[in-house]
């Protein structure tokens, strides 16, 4: 068979799936392209103000700190022997070794694997993650963002200063857990707003829970509660800088989903995401203070030019 | 010559140096072994409790955010091209490649490679850093801590849930910097405090400026301003419960040298530092808002088991 | 502006360069896609018999042996102690840190970081490495090939049996250097075939010597000897089965370049290329012994589906 | 509890085995330290002369070509979607992940990341790798040679011509295995040797089969077969220049077994050794052709200065 006949048939084998929110659907969708510039890297970040902060400060009252990431347990990419000690899931998020210094060592040192979207990982996501038809928030080429190999665009360079501003807890299903087949919507994000005793004003975080914690499932494909497309509108109509959440966009193993959270608001409204923050801490403690709102605060890793970096954000009350 | 011969004759330079205050020295110097029980792995951060964290609170005032990391632009370990693009000083601190995401890459990901006590990285020090005659804080030998390859004792597990307090700028040159030859003593910290109006409490974090930057050294043995031993014992005094600084203990490349901050305040006192800040900026602030106290907020990557991790301690105005 | 807008303007800088020699010019081009059947992954090394060896074997004589690769000194990604220790081009190709073994250390170890693809590293490339219009030799689709963020065809699995057959030098420029802008043609090949005695057999491997060293250049596109289109006509009409060589495409880091090993060789002969290859003293000894055939022997590190590994080809006299 | 007394109860758990042939066995265990002069890096590989070679030729025939080594699968460290995909055993040898190169990739290339020990990996062991009383081969002190982080003596450097030999297989168990529980003497080597038809000559390679795959135990203490210490005063007698083996020493995961391969061969003879070998279709061609002698030609990938590397001898018919 000629070259030419064989790259026929397989043409269509060749596509990936891509941000199917692109194409036609630009005037419908809710985007801050432009809102800002057009070289802007902040995105939705740009709302938080020193008032954003006052907001927060003024919900403190007790001293009680409450962290939002998974502790994570590093494997090993060598170290303890040469031969395998244990079974782990594949690709880990975070790989260790201990490195050699000196006999007797002078200090215990170690280098750290980092892969910096894994979903067991509580991480934020920096803008230029998800492209949308080639290009990045707001509007700039895959070529030029990732020219020379690494991120020159929307970056995570955008967070080395911190994130911190009132964070207000959206608890979708309190005391319990939503049913793995629920869709989330806007109606749900208002009830849990109302029971707050809020109104979110611009810049403000938001947490939410749905009670369900990716790692704990057993295949990737397992049902899991989601986002239908107007919670991404609710957020944009609110202003929201960042949103940290246990659920969000479902991750499936096939190609094709509608994964709003990351191709609406993260692509087009240039809102960093929290991926799998864990929840459960903050639900029980804002339950026992009587108080879902509170001074959220974040100091990622201070790396640049990533597409991301793993954080530990915290809750003070 | 026979092997016995050439042994005996090598062994003196079998030793590497090791933490010069073990031996004679324990009933001089501080230590906090025992002080929390034998199992302890929280170390000074135990002094930390909800007042510590009230007591920050009280300082709020105007919205500020100040971050003491210094940004780190990470050098490939693969990609932009197979040819090298540039000259790095190496090892570095942080190394990233972007990963094969599809065509086209549905989204824009990378891994990141951390060497965790680089000292042009702000990074915090988990209390099994520095064996001390072979043991680690509170006491637990080497053997167990390093057994399988991690550390199961004293790691970077005692950081996963935050570390909130509040925090004084102690700046030993105001608006200047110290004298590349000189040694910081105690009176130096005592006159920086009472320039800030303030009265430590145990459980208050500590930031110190010399107005000096490790990465702009061209050499790691240039001079280079450093603790006397007596600074590590009005740390104790005070019952500090973090110190981060641009200034502590020289690094030097040759081994033997005092380094009274790692030796003594993390190794005996079990004090977790914060390497490498960057304190400039807080430093500027704080003399433009009139006030030194603030609240010192640190959400370290919530990596398990290791040595250290890199930090972005943020300081809430 | 409308996002459509602004898509619409960077459309055109999306695209990265790509194998130039796809589209019109099938017909014209050297190609043994489907010679093999159609999930072929040795391409030309089918042409290895044991024939192909015993016409080696035949040439060996005197016992010298020769390497063909270039000695990598690693960099260090940690350790030596947590500072930078020197400077590096970076990426580098390999990259090392020795391993906590314990106190005393029972075994010294260590982990190395592999760049395959660098330039300034003998390496073998697999069949997988330069896809030809979305499909990978000998037509497989690359979303097919790249499933999983692995290599599943034309990977490096194909050599993990070895690769040993009887070797020809070419030495373009005995005991001299090709001009930097020297373009190299058939006629070039043909005369120093006729230099060797010997008539190149279909299986034979090829040595190709210019007298030009990449990791020699101050900079990527400086100019540089290379291969014009007919010489990978030579190629394919001699049934070579795999060629090492000091000089053969022009790495340039602009996008565009012509590269007709890479693209017409590999992608479309399904020919393994050695890049890189240190040649220097094989063609001292060859000239030495007045020899110019030998045992052509390659044991590459046998890591199955990756684009390619570092080698260490061995010329036997 | 003062810290000296605590320091004093846990200073035995401090010491992790070591190599138990050094202190007052000196005089009785063979070794070359200084056979060779105090600098030596290349221990037994000083044996293999062009004559060696010229042997090895002696016994080509046929054009086989046999592999001693293990394919390696490598696991992912990143790739293939953010969530883990498959369970694997950890450490791994070599982990992989694809890079980034452009949209569309004008090139697949990717990273291996290698633990140069692992026992399921055929590797190459350098002379540095098993210190002896705080020394190397053949007398340099531990803090020499890991100056700086990396080997400075007694490395891979040591490899990176190629070794090229005559070989021989000593199959201590043809067409069956030898039990679990057997411990091998020199005795079997002998018998092993007289099957072959051939005496050894100083320089030969040896390839030692027992029957027993590393990576085929459930768990690392099962019971395995191993060589007494008299198998390395027969390999010292016979002037061995390399080992391959897929049997030798048991590996165990508790400290103070005796394993005198790497504590004395290694250690005291300077003889590398090819740990984890595959010998099975080695048997299998031996028997079928009648013939145990081959020419034994690695060409280690050359990196310098490390503990190890994988390998991928050939036996060459």
């Amino acid at each position: 068979m000629a070259d030419s006949d064989v790259r026929a048939d397989k043409k269509v084998q060749t596509m990936t799936d891509h941000n199917v929110y692109d194409s036609d659907q630009t005037d419908d969708l809710p985007s801050n392209w432009g809102r800002w510039g057009d070289d802007d890297e902040r995105g939705t970040l740009n709302l938080i103000t020193a008032e954003s902060r006052l907001r927060g400060y003024a919900e403190l009252a007790s001293g009680e700190v409450v962290s939002l990431a998974v502790p994570i347990s590093p494997s090993l990419f060598a170290g303890g022997g040469p031969w395998p000690r244990s079974q782990v899931l594949s690709p880990p998020p975070v790989q260790q070794t201990m490195t050699y210094t000196g006999s007797p060592p002078r200090a215990l040192s170690d280098v750290l694997l980092i892969y910096t979207h894994h979903v067991h990982m509580t991480h934020i996501d920096a803008l230029a993650h998800i492209p949308l038809d080639g290009l990045v928030y707001p509007g700039k080429s895959l070529f030029e963002t990732t020219r020379g190999g690494t991120i020159n665009h929307g970056s995570t360079s955008a967070f080395t200063g911190g994130i911190v501003t009132r964070g207000i807890l959206l608890d979708l299903a309190p005391g319990a857990r939503l049913d793995a087949e629920y869709v989330i919507h806007a109606a749900d994000l208002d009830a849990a707003l109302e029971r707050t005793g809020r109104s979110l004003e611009p810049g403000d975080a938001v947490v939410i829970r749905g009670g369900w914690r990716v790692r704990e499932r057993e295949d990737i494909d397992d049902p899991y509660p989601y986002f239908a497309l107007d919670v991404i509108q609710w957020l944009a109509d609110h202003d929201v800088s960042i949103i940290a959440s246990d659920v969000g966009d479902r991750v499936l193993s096939k190609p094709g989903a509608e994964i709003p959270l990351h191709d609406v608001a993260l692509a087009r409204l240039g809102m960093p995401l929290i991926d799998g923050a864990e929840v459960e801490e903050l639900a029980e403690t804002a339950d026992r203070l009587g108080r879902w709102a509170f001074l959220f605060v974040c100091g990622p890793m201070p790396v640049q030019n990533s597409t991301g970096v793993p954080v530990n954000p915290l809750a003070l009350f």
